[in-house]
């Protein structure tokens, strides 16, 4: 019940045991063509181009920039928590020039200040479901007002646990990660681009590896009739996230938000009926993702980490710690994917009522 | 039986199957120390910079290039096969001014050419074994010679199949991919770096996924008193290379690489039994992956790709086409890792056999 990576679905663990077939496979290359459909349907989306990028969350972090962004690009940047901080950075690195629009840690950005923090952005870049502090940014009005701006947007807690709509908020860029509500381990980046983005894409990316031009010749080798060695893709993680997204899907979207929901409300409402105060912002609050403040005074002189290595230890159960400036001062619970039941809610509540009120 | 992946180890399949467990949970942390133990003796190496790129092979180059290239570096790099080609593009995208020696497709690169190209090369750069031709350039002599630049191998094919001396042959930075010869599927990239390299990295260079100086903290976190989160580990990759890397160690390296070297043999000498001509120069030939000519007539009037289909169809095993320029003219068979089995070989030789003489 950390921030990821989540528990996986039992279909994903099985997924993991296929036999591994060869990436140019007629058969692998069906299922490959499955889970960039099954990827449209979870990001809502009908862009051509949507695949699973070769690397953890944060590649997909790093594709999305490194494809868009050319020297002295004005990219405004959402920053209310750590994975803001890193758009910035990757953006920076990548030659932007990047405008920073900052929101107190806890709580939402405006989507006006995020509009109008340029004249003319080539891109406004923000997180939507921030990991280090259990708040989400809303898109749709983003979407509705970015002008010639890409909108472009980190979705790597969000798919899958709560209200994604990719073409509904116009969403040009997005990506996401395997280990969170998608209930499939790490090392997989869902990525969907528009083709109003596809059309400004940078022709040779400093990064080989995460160019798009190159890995759309291999997904979507229809249109020039044939696929293009690229580089070996992670067959065995494909096929996990292929079953990943086919127990989404079984389930129904919304049953699935509707489950994080539930969760997420009675973690929460239980963490304050232990007297804990939440850390994010009512009405911006992520189900799958929570943020509690640590009490001031822990039993026994404990210290925070005193009590998520005795929750490990003796109730087998991983919470977060704070990240960056919230190290110490938050503790960040998951319940997202397979994680996301009543009864692990349940079992997490009990456990730190022992803990705490030894 | 393609260029890989290879099928995996039983063991490594079961390792898939364990729980997932978080990224800074001390159990994961053991795997991950002990895997980079692992690395270390199937590197034959000391360097303490040794651990999994969370990428395939191809992200490894990327890493080799992206934390040592600064704009302008003369970086030369031996090109007889598809993976030299992509070692200069890579290097070129980073900055590199590129100074290519080219040799023959199916022929090694002579050291001296390598070593006399420029008068101070920042980085000789080659691939130890071309996956693209099945040929062996060999690496002790350029160790040996290569004054002050640093010395960069692909091991992507050789790791774990053929003798590797990272140590002894003075390689500065070596990267692999985990579903050749250490049969585990594709998904992760080891990676080692030698301490004088290590003096000579970039600050900050493009790639923030990729950027040693940040991996170096969460791998490696003893010195600094901790560990610092970077990315979301793969841990179920992590588990299966840990796996895989136990299988080579227990069955010892020497014993693995005997293996590969007599099915390579019993595979190569059965080709030529059946008519078929080798299309790697004698004596750089590697056991793990064979090239062989696709014979000017074929029964039938099969194509090149109608025989692998049928091979793949009625026998299921799969070979690979040529890649880049020798597409149509040869076949690429591989036997690595749990693949390397005699019956195996026994088993293509005889479909090949029935295909072509039927």
């Amino acid at each position: 019940m950390g921030p990821g990576p989540s528990n996986p679905y039992p279909e994903v663990m099985l997924a993991l045991g296929k036999p591994v077939v060869g990436h140019l496979d007629p058969e692998f290359l069906a299922v490959l063509d499955s889970t960039n459909d099954r990827l449209r349907e979870v990001f809502a989306t009908s862009h051509a181009l949507t695949l699973p990028i070769s690397g953890t969350g944060s590649a997909g972090m790093e594709a999305a920039f490194v494809n868009f962004v050319r020297p002295g690009d004005p990219v405004v940047v959402g920053v209310n928590g750590v994975f803001g901080e890193r758009m910035c950075e990757v953006a920076s690195r990548h030659g932007a020039e990047v405008i920073r629009v900052d929101a107190v840690w806890g709580q939402p950005i405006e989507a006006d200040r995020l509009l109008s923090a340029h004249p003319s952005p080539s891109i406004i870049a923000v997180v939507h479901a921030e990991t280090s502090t259990g708040v989400r940014n809303d898109i749709a009005a983003l979407g509705a007002g970015k002008g010639d701006a890409l909108l472009l947007v980190d979705m790597v807690t969000s798919l899958g646990g709560i209200e994604v709509e990719v073409d509904a908020w116009q969403v040009d860029v997005a990506y996401s990660g395997t280990q969170k509500c998608l209930g499939v381990p790490p090392g997989l980046s869902p990525l969907t681009v528009s083709d109003r983005a596809r059309g400004r894409m940078v022709e040779r990316p400093t990064s080989w590896y995460l160019d798009l031009n190159l890995l759309s010749r291999y997904v979507d080798g229809g249109s020039e009739g044939g696929r293009v060695y690229h580089h070996t893709a992670p067959v065995t993680m494909v096929a996990a996230l292929h079953a990943g997204l086919g127990v989404l899907l079984d389930e129904g979207l919304e049953a699935v938000q509707a489950r994080h929901a539930s969760c997420g409300k009675f973690l929460q409402d239980g963490l304050e009926e232990l007297g804990l105060e939440l850390f994010a912002q009512a009405g911006h609050r992520l189900p799958q993702l929570t943020t509690v403040r640590v009490p001031d005074h822990l039993p026994g002189g404990m210290s925070e980490a005193d009590c998520r290595r005795l929750l490990l230890s003796r109730y087998d159960i991983e919470i977060g710690s704070g990240a960056g400036p919230l190290a110490g001062q938050v503790w960040r619970i998951g319940c997202m994917g397979h994680t996301a039941r009543r009864r692990n809610v349940m079992a997490l509540l009990g456990a730190l009522k022992e803990v705490l009120c030894s």
